[in-house]
């Protein structure tokens, strides 16, 4: 049984908990597919993140069984080859939740409070009381999406005493919204939003869903927050919208095109703020992840027990 | 029973609304004090943010039976001539927990999370996704006062699954706290603190109370903000925290002296984020400190119920 994984920087901690607990197994750790590209034809499982691995390298992985993404976003991957094939596909679905949720509730707070403007303040070196902050406790948030990471959304944003009420295809009740409402009553969701917060994936569904008229049923005032998939919404009706002031902000961390063009609009727009698709992103993403592979792999070693989360490959999520 | 109240700027809907409940009563709605001193002689009750009322205002004042005051700091209140005449004082405490919690956390994100480093790049068009963000979710808070304020921030922390640690005179235990401790075991709870927030009044015990020796107890990742009194430290205490590292980073939202003077180091040291005194600071508090008044004048009026909020003018809180 050989592992190889393509994970830049593994902790040493993680390498040698994984060889102690499962000597029966060899472990490759590889900085990069460049360098894991030579092992992946012996290799049975592969952990990736999902970029990297084409139709092409998948073909000369001919032992492959399990396929581990340290990702979440899959839109890369060879599914119709590895549908083929029958190989076992798991993700880390839901580990992105916590470090979304913070990134989400520190933009909205960031925004609403005029965090920017305090900062130049200060870079002035200006004693100025007069900005009005608004506080973001209270409000109602709209999310689109009800899955693990919009659930974690919403779990702090009734901390916050905020409305909640998520937007999913069945419009399926779920913990800590409030209400959830079917695709089909968008509308009359979005007119009531302080918030509007899409963690929605890339799917022939949610591809350009968002269209300009949704901007014109947001009140002015709204903030629309996009940490999903760039393709949900043109980056034209983001800037008609924002500039013709039907929202009154959008942050924006996931794009049409990333990185998002040098020249593009979106950077100099003050009421879009723009990062650099990091939502996700943690210092606890790692180990967070093995820690996940390595309860997965127990499973798949023993076959004892259920793997979590697998992937459909023919929905690819 | 005339009723004087020199708080700028009261909404039109709130003026409307008291009157109209209250007809009983005459209300004058003055631009400040420079205005409302015109009518203090005769005020039966007077309405005040509490900074503008020395001693010789108050002995104009001389049918003055209740003041309410709409802050909760009343560093600046004469309180020895207001005990020997017996008048009534209440405050708005508590009322500012909601937007100091949401400052405190918004401020912990931004530090934590380089979200003036995130600004920076978006300043330069720069796509850069290296920048390491710590996430809040997980670590411990030490707060320094277990008041309504600090439960308030505490409940929040509790959201992000932080360990929430406070300190009082009594030690004992609160909502919201995982423990709290006496305040002679400050040393032992320091050093367990990813952040310490302070949220203390100033009084004659709370005075100086943090002195260099603590900083140096505090874990060299720690993050410190205050947003209780800025006489809690000195600020060459703070500077040297941060520029020795003994702590990460200082969050000042209240200072020795305020304005915090032009030339002062704080405004230009990195490890420094100064705000101006803004922490309790909402477009809500107004309406939320007249819908307190509402409520205790009925009271004051029928002799019905129970005052909230009174003050011991001989402890000043």
């Amino acid at each position: 049984m050989k592992i190889v994984s393509a994970i830049k920087r593994v902790p040493d901690d993680i390498q040698i908990r994984l060889r102690t607990r499962f000597d029966e197994a060899e472990f490759i750790f590889c900085h990069g597919m460049g360098e894991a590209r030579h092992y992946l034809s012996s290799a049975d499982v592969f952990i990736t993140y999902g970029e990297d691995l084409d139709a092409e390298k998948l073909q000369a992985a001919k032992k492959l069984k399990w396929i581990m993404v340290l990702s979440a976003g899959m839109d890369r991957m060879p599914f119709e080859k590895i549908n083929e094939r029958g190989i076992l596909v798991t993700n880390v679905r839901g580990i992105h939740a916590q470090p979304m949720a913070e990134y989400a509730i520190s933009m909205l707070l960031q925004v609403s409070r005029k965090e920017k403007k305090l900062m130049e303040q200060e870079q002035k070196q200006e004693w100025n009381r007069k900005l009005v902050m608004n506080e973001i406790s209270g409000k109602t948030m709209v999310l689109l999406g009800t899955g693990a990471i919009a659930q974690e959304v919403a779990r702090l944003a009734k901390a916050f005493k905020m409305k909640t009420l998520g937007l999913s295809r069945s419009g399926r009740s779920k913990e800590y919204f409030d209400q959830v409402f079917p695709v089909s009553q968008v509308d009359l969701v979005l007119q009531t939003a302080d918030f509007v917060v899409s963690v929605l994936p890339s799917t022939s569904e949610t591809k350009h869903m968002l269209k300009a008229e949704h901007f014109t049923i947001m009140p002015s005032d709204c903030v629309f927050l996009n940490m999903g998939r760039g393709d949900l919404v043109s980056s034209e009706v983001i800037l008609e919208a924002v500039q013709n002031r039907q929202i009154s902000h959008a942050v924006l961390d996931v794009f049409e095109e990333e990185p998002l063009p040098e020249d593009h609009p979106f950077w100099s727009e003050e009421k879009v703020t723009v990062t650099p698709h990091i939502s996700g992103i943690s210092p606890e993403y790692v180990p967070r992840g093995f820690q996940l592979f390595e309860e997965n792999l127990e499973v798949f070693l023993s076959g004892a027990g259920e793997l979590r989360n697998i992937i459909d490959p023919k929905r690819g999520y």
